[in-house]
């Protein structure tokens, strides 16, 4: 099954556009975990375990697990194997932002869809339409591009004026035209600039985006949902990481993390 | 020692601008080391042995080494041991065009520099100055920014027109800016466009260009010289990877990636 039908799938069976994110920081996690062999995998696995139920998807951003080296990229493997095999239905995002010119960008689709065996991937538009082909032309791959990210850098050039649009403007609008031609593209809009996500859902009506910036870093989740909604009540991913994952720092994390978990999901189907 | 020192000095040791590009991929390594326990790492270091004495830098692409997971990641980590422990005055940089929000860059940050231990790394500009700060603020660190890309799929966003300029030009405006403030920003300027390396030497008098292109690609040697040399003959780093490192798929493929190197480090000399 494609990505975008084993996401719409999900989100039906859990009723959730909620999207978990597992960028689990070796130096938040709960004190009694650090001294497993494991730490990043045990965290995680009691994470999906409790949470599994509640989510459209979970992303894992690898830049946590690649800090550590050998061992945090042998946890990502291993936490995303647990995830594969007892809730294979999940659809699973790599957060790689990756993009190269075309034959590193091969290596690269390697790495997120044949060793951590994601379902989709994130990558930023950059260098343009050949170094995002690797991506593209897996059709049973999501492909996550960025369109307008959440920091305040975002600024710098992805908000320059080009004939009357923005730079953020004429990518989603090449997503758009993209998707056209391959029907496997996402795109990321950050929830901290609302007014931005209102003129990304003009031009991408019908699309999915992936939605960091609620919690942390101050996004409104009502006037994300006002502003980036589809007509049909869905089209975002609503991600959360930090306020859920971190929850609690006691042996109780698993539990508050669920907890956080399902007011966030039902906060989000009040403004469906 | 700053990796921009580290640059100057081994490019006058080896009277070379060239920058070897380490970017083995498995695929196309000589036959008789495919059935080595460890045959990038062998590879690598039999290329380093024979070229060290020509070079003014090593470039690592990681995608190639991801690709292949644990092996790979080990392998890269074993190649740029070797390197730093036989060669250390050889600057190394990590080919890694990665970028995220912040606290995601952080992580990456240690990635580059305490992982792999390079001494500078590629970066993409599309999130902004926070998104790039964890590596910029790492002064004895290169932090090489993308501006102008190599590959066809540059012109989709790079060349968009913006008040009178375009994104590359607005790129490179900022990267300067960033270099006034930290010190050690490098840019990467693809070969195959020397109109708009002539522009963006306009930009940045001072700075130096990482270069690929040349060869595979299709760029040509001497108009990159003469568009792109800074006023003091230097100020390039000129890129080959798969000209030098795949000159023999035979057991002599050592000796002819050194008849190589030695080839193009003489004729870009020669362009000086």
């Amino acid at each position: 099954m494609s990505f975008l039908l084993k996401l719409e799938s999900e989100i039906q069976n859990n009723n959730s556009l909620l999207c978990v994110g597992l960028d689990s920081d070796l130096d938040k996690l709960p004190e009694h975990l650090k001294t497993e062999a494991d730490p990043l995998a045990t965290f995680n696995k009691a994470i999906i375990d409790a949470t599994h139920d509640l989510v459209s998807s979970y992303k894992f951003q690898i830049a946590y697990y690649s800090a550590l080296g050998i061992t945090g990229t042998e946890q990502l493997i291993q936490s995303i194997e647990y995830l594969r095999e007892k809730y294979p239905e999940i659809p699973i995002i790599l957060d790689a932002k990756r993009a190269d010119i075309g034959n590193t960008s091969e290596q690269y689709a390697k790495e997120a869809f044949e060793i951590y065996k994601s379902d989709a991937v994130t990558v930023n538009p950059y260098l343009g339409h050949d170094g995002l082909e690797p991506f593209l032309r897996r059709e049973d791959k999501g492909v996550i591009i960025l369109a307008r990210t959440s920091n305040p850098g975002a600024k710098d050039f992805q908000d320059l004026k080009i004939e009357g649009d923005t730079l953020y403007m004429k990518v989603a609008q090449k997503i758009v035209e993209w998707n056209k031609l391959y029907g496997n593209c996402l795109m990321v809009v950050g929830a901290t600039y609302p007014e931005e996500m209102k003129v990304i859902r003009q031009i991408a009506p019908e699309m999915f985006f992936l939605v960091p910036g609620i919690g942390a870093q101050g996004g409104d989740l009502k006037q994300t949902m006002a502003m980036g909604l589809r007509k049909d009540g869905s089209g975002l991913l609503i991600h959360s990481a930090r306020g859920i994952i971190y929850a609690s720092s006691g042996k109780d994390f698993a539990e508050k993390a669920r907890e956080e978990a399902q007011k966030l999901r039902d906060e989000i189907n009040t403004y469906r």
